[in-house]
């Protein structure tokens, strides 16, 4: 089972590269590791023309002792040997009107349990809602041929698990999220998993080249890095995936790959009242329904 | 004693921002706030002359639980109630030869059980062993009337808390940390935690007036912004004081009040081996004897 799903995620990191080289005219530069833990091949972009940083991470580990932070539903497990290999994404674009992404696909097996998680979301700091419809679409289409249910349940897990308590607001505007994922058979949750992680080219890339050229100044830049703080939090403070990996003695430039690549903190500081970012963040940045608003 | 060590930490709070004022020849802004948990004055300043941020947050807050980051010595008073006050200063100069600075002080009641906690500690981005020497020396000479052992004691209890384990480094090169201080009785305990606190200003501002005019050019502003994420890093991932104010459901914007106001992350980046930022890296951000070197 390690063996299929890891095949086809170092195919899905290959794809992905190739697909935002294509979208940003620049190229990844390779970087590959090896430590007790395991090996890993990082591939990382900085000051591209479109995206200021992203990295696309494909890792396998193996450990003796299943970090807590590995399975939220199971807590029976955390202690046992494990193995496991995924893909991570993140891309922050330049331009503040092109939102940033995040996916991940990964698969544990730990003595005779096994399951897959991951997912996608959009973390756009203005409001295009037809660029959230067209996610959330991209999802729930990927997921429909598995059953009816997948889209709104995945749907409803990253919205509760993007949200950030301490700020009252969500990261961004969610897509879908599963973990702990183990349904029917092996061949079906494969699947799915596949399924869920080909979604993210064709979820993505047309945003991305909708927005990349939309011109902006200083005011949306600041905007932007500040914007990029809550990100910064959420990943450094809840993130199960980035404590997993600091938890089990990862290796840190990979795991911190996700970190925007400048960002701000203000004391204080909110977007003026009567301001189109103002009313991106208190209308966007809360669990919503992206699809009825088209239907 | 909660009423005593209030006064004092208010007292606190206008001396530091007297000292910092003086030092920088801008204003803070103060602001109160109150909410269900209680009361605080934070004193900010953003863009004055010579730092690009700081602030000095006064709160009072009690609960009927007490957080389990509150007490990492004690966990049998988790879930008490409990009260609590406390003064936090963060200082973060533009300047990237002036050290970063943070000094904190704070009281606890729960039930009959009560104890002292705080500290100072500095984070340079280039190295000045004299600057280590004299902030050390004053932390040493401030609580030598208490009994020798304190500063060793405390000086490595510094060390250990600001380790940052998924790096490899210290966060800084230390001063004095101390937590669940009760000793003797409430008048030792109270004299001691006072001495400490009153340690910072002769022991940060002689190094922000020898620092903040040495000339810099983008170099190092970009070696600062890249030094500064490890310092967003220690504080969201594993600092007990940022924990517990989120876990309280304290104010978040005065508890991150704490991180700087622009970080670069960059995928895999360090100084050139040959610089002295790497000779910095490596020679400064561990535990070190820095009165050993002197004397």
């Amino acid at each position: 089972m390690l063996a299929d799903a890891s095949d086809f995620f170092r195919d899905l990191q290959s794809r992905l590269v190739a697909a935002l080289e294509s979208a940003d005219g620049g190229r990844f530069l390779a970087e590959t590791w090896q430590s007790a833990l395991g090996t890993g091949k990082g591939m990382a972009m900085e000051n591209g023309a479109v995206f200021e940083r992203c990295g696309v991470n494909y890792s396998e580990v193996s450990g003796a002792r299943l970090p807590s932070a590995a399975t939220a539903r199971r807590p029976e497990l955390a202690g046992r040997a494990f193995s496991a290999a995924g893909v991570s994404l993140v891309a922050h674009p330049r331009n503040p009107r092109c939102p940033t992404a995040h996916m991940n696909a990964r698969f544990f097996q730990a003595g005779d349990a096994w399951w897959f998680g991951g997912g996608m979301d959009l973390t756009p700091h203005y409001g295009f809602a037809e660029d959230c419809a067209h996610f959330h679409r991209t999802c729930r289409d990927a997921l429909a041929p598995f059953g009816a249910e997948y889209y709104p349940r995945f749907k409803a897990a990253c919205d509760s698990y993007f949200w950030i308590p301490h700020r009252g607001e969500s990261r961004g505007i969610g897509g879908v999220f599963y973990d702990d994922f183990c349904e029917r058979d092996f061949a079906f949750s494969f699947a799915l998993a596949r399924a869920a992680a080909d979604a993210f080219i064709p979820g993505y890339v047309p945003i991305v080249e909708r927005r990349q050229n939309i011109p902006y100044g200083e005011r949306e830049r600041e905007y932007q890095l500040w914007r990029r703080g809550r990100y910064a939090e959420f990943n450094l403070v809840y993130d199960r995936g980035t404590l997993f990996g600091l938890q089990s003695g990862g290796r840190a430039e990979s795991i911190l790959m996700s970190l925007p690549p400048l960002v701000s903190w203000r004391n204080n500081w909110a977007p003026p009242a009567d301001s189109e970012e103002a009313a991106f963040v208190r209308d966007y940045l809360r669990p919503r329904d992206w699809l009825g608003l088209e239907e």
